[in-house]
């Protein structure tokens, strides 16, 4: 039986895409309409691992992800770094000359907004960029194109007019992939380990808290702050440091940082995905 | 004259009724599409000042005005913290009993969506709170309400069956109030101070900037990081702390983050306003 992967999005997604670009070809992909459900699934057994973003390189942190990495259960075992390339699709027979609105996603519009004033089409915001390319195909809409993923293409049967619309090239989604059972077999090699925090608040204490890294020489690869929901300006730190939470240098920081938080959680230790 | 104020949104918007209440009634409030022309009404000199939403007690930091105050050339010359309490507003006449819809913006359906259950109404997704108000008048549809400001009732002469339909009251908006001409006049007092700085990517780069605070005793108020479009993970961090810049520890302090920091800017310091 093919592992079950649980994404959020309709089939087409980049989500999707990124599962089959991340666990490979041999897995069952699993659409589900929220991250909440997404995270459910996984936490109730139903599915195997879910992926789910978490950044994207332009638009910034997924903060409903960061919420939900906190209520739940779940360990990051793993991450990976689609590279998002927006493709423009129609009805098999139509040309680019026949299309006057384009239909996408609001934060694939706004990534693609020269190209699209180039070609002097309207656009129409949607709710998903998958489910933008299934209503061309349901409606057998021939002045209309979307903007998706190249998957979505297969998925709908639609033809590619144009790829990489989008007028950033430096556009990648970071996805975190979860379970709710983590068996670790080693913490040697080229390692990340994304933690949460929270601090009494107290002049100095981020930098204290940060000290825990920097006398290590731990690098930290990434540091977001998330309100607390009740606290107005109060704040969970959540940070991304280089190396194993059970290596011995990872385990002294967290020992170290225990004393100086309100609130500490190892979120998972996996190996890192570089951008080639 | 009144001074123009402008905000994002349309008349009855809940940054108008914030521009109200920090400024005072004998303003002019100009409403701005977007964000971007809002900025630009400032900058051009079409309004005095600009009245911008920064971050959500609840829904965290609004990214797009933090990447606009880098683009930009205004300057932060005060905040406001807005209670932000959603009224349930219908035509008169109609009742509590009568409403089978609600129409609002997606967060404000999303942050009282326990009570919209228990009334057992259709949430219907709007593009914003106010336009929501507005479209209940212009149709005169009495079977339908809106969540909005209260200043939204007063505009398009609604009636609020509820107040705080909120599940959570913690739920306060910030505002900075921009500007494109500065005149400092004095540095005590309870001020704060906003600033943007990008690092070198090494191995305790920013415990080292945050140092410069922590050695003077500085407290910081907020610490957020933003990609750099182009140059995927690598960040620009956006701190305030208390304090101005043109005070003997605050300047030191910059003079110090300046040695290390590889671009650094003082958005504004500004009078610190207290959640009462």
């Amino acid at each position: 039986m093919k592992p079950q992967i649980v994404f959020q999005g309709e089939p087409g997604a980049y989500s999707e895409l990124a599962a089959f670009e991340y666990f490979g070809s041999g897995i069952s992909p699993l659409p589900c309409a929220s991250f909440e459900d997404a995270f459910a699934a996984v936490a109730d057994g139903t599915a195997r691992y879910g992926l789910l973003p978490i950044e994207n390189s332009l638009a910034g942190s997924i903060h409903r992800n960061y919420d939900l990495l906190l209520e739940s259960d779940l360990s990051i075992v793993g991450e990976y770094h689609l590279r998002v390339s927006h493709c423009l699709m129609a009805l098999p027979g139509t040309t680019l000359s026949d299309v006057h609105q384009v239909h996408s996603h609001p934060q694939a519009l706004a990534q693609c907004k020269h190209r699209l004033r180039q070609m002097g089409v309207e656009a129409i915001v949607e709710a998903d960029t998958a489910g933008s390319a299934r209503m061309i195909k349901e409606r057998g809409d021939t002045t209309a194109a979307a903007l998706a993923s190249k998957r979505a293409a297969d998925v709908y049967q639609l033809q590619i007019l144009q790829e990489s619309m989008e007028d950033n090239p430096a556009n990648y989604t970071r996805f975190l992939a979860l379970t709710a059972q983590t068996t670790q077999e080693h913490t040697k090699g080229d390692f990340k380990t994304s933690i949460v925090f929270s601090l009494q608040n107290q002049p100095g204490a981020l930098f204290k808290a940060l000290s825990v890294f920097a006398l290590r020489d731990i690098d930290l690869t990434k540091i977001e702050s998330r309100p607390i929901q009740g606290k107005p300006w109060e704040y969970m730190f959540y940070i991304d440091f280089a190396g194993h939470a059970d290596s011995q240098s990872g385990r002294r920081a967290l020992d170290h940082l225990e004393e100086l938080a309100a609130y500490l959680r190892v979120l998972g230790s996996y190996p890192r995905h570089r951008i080639v």
